[in-house]
């Protein structure tokens, strides 16, 4: 049960600017602009980020609803699982893992980012933008994650669901929710 | 020195935002209404919970700055160091103390913070606005603090540069930097 009164039925993070929508709207427009705008990262590539940070803070909600936009849009299911297991198994570059790397020890604290991790990204091709569209995606997930679990908002049990929240994230993107 | 090509001499967020306006621009205007908007907390304890978090997360430019804002809104310096260093034997309120404890929480994992930690803050008399405004306090300044040291953005170390900017943000807010 959510730790305060917000609308019912509506799941995760979509609940919470609905009863806060003059925070809400500014973060629907940050997370629009930094999974959707112009990046040297795909979209697909910025939501496994998404997906796995959040995976990394047992954000049940985020975790799923960010899974399924990135499997939708890489067209593909098994890659997403397997880089939320072991990244460094998985069949991605070697400049998304050293860029997934540096978003893990974001999740846990920027100070632990060294300058050998950044170069290590830039080794494999990642720019400036590739490194601060990293870190800030990291760090937008660790507020969306602790919104989300921090007021205990509705988070659904059908993967059903998911799958049509991640669907409708990767081709309509973040669209502030109108009040009804 | 930062881990990505920055204006330089400017310091913390600011110089973060100039990187990258587009996504800068709404975290701006989310810490606007966040901290100066309408809420049952006032702009010094919403500093205070900004800065109490900061220092959890070891974010010293962060800690530094709304400290300095906390303590110019306050007019009182030592609240704000005893907060920081023991928030339950400061001389803050009853209440606040309550949901200084659900922002350590939140700061550590939103799943943290249980029914009995939202109705003890209740019982103080918070509400569900003062509940919500400290959980987004709290996971806002998770993103800010892993976005300024994820990208080892420049940390001032003259104090004296920190209670300028304290008193510029508790006279004037999060005024969005324009490019020179």
């Amino acid at each position: 049960m959510p730790h305060i009164s917000m609308p019912e039925g509506i799941p995760g993070i979509r609940a919470l600017v609905m009863v806060r929508p003059e925070t809400g709207e500014h973060l629907y427009a940050l997370v629009q602009v930094l999974l959707r705008g112009e990046s040297p990262l795909s979209e697909a590539e910025r939501e496994l980020i998404a997906a796995y940070v959040s995976n990394l803070n047992e954000c049940n909600f985020c975790t799923e609803s960010h899974s399924e936009a990135a499997k939708f849009l890489f067209n593909d299911r098994v890659v997403v699982d397997r880089v939320l297991t072991n990244y460094m198994d998985s069949p991605i570059s070697d400049k998304l893992k050293a860029l997934i790397k540096i978003a893990g020890k974001v999740q846990q604290n920027g100070k632990l980012v060294t300058p050998e991790d950044v170069a290590d990204a830039r080794k494999f091709g990642a720019n400036d933008r590739d490194i601060h569209d990293t870190v800030l995606i990291a760090a937008t997930f660790s507020l969306f994650n602790r919104y989300v679990d921090g007021l205990a908002s509705l988070t659904p049990t059908d993967p059903n669901e998911y799958i049509a929240m991640g669907k409708r994230m990767g081709e309509k993107g973040y669209v502030f929710p109108k009040k009804s």
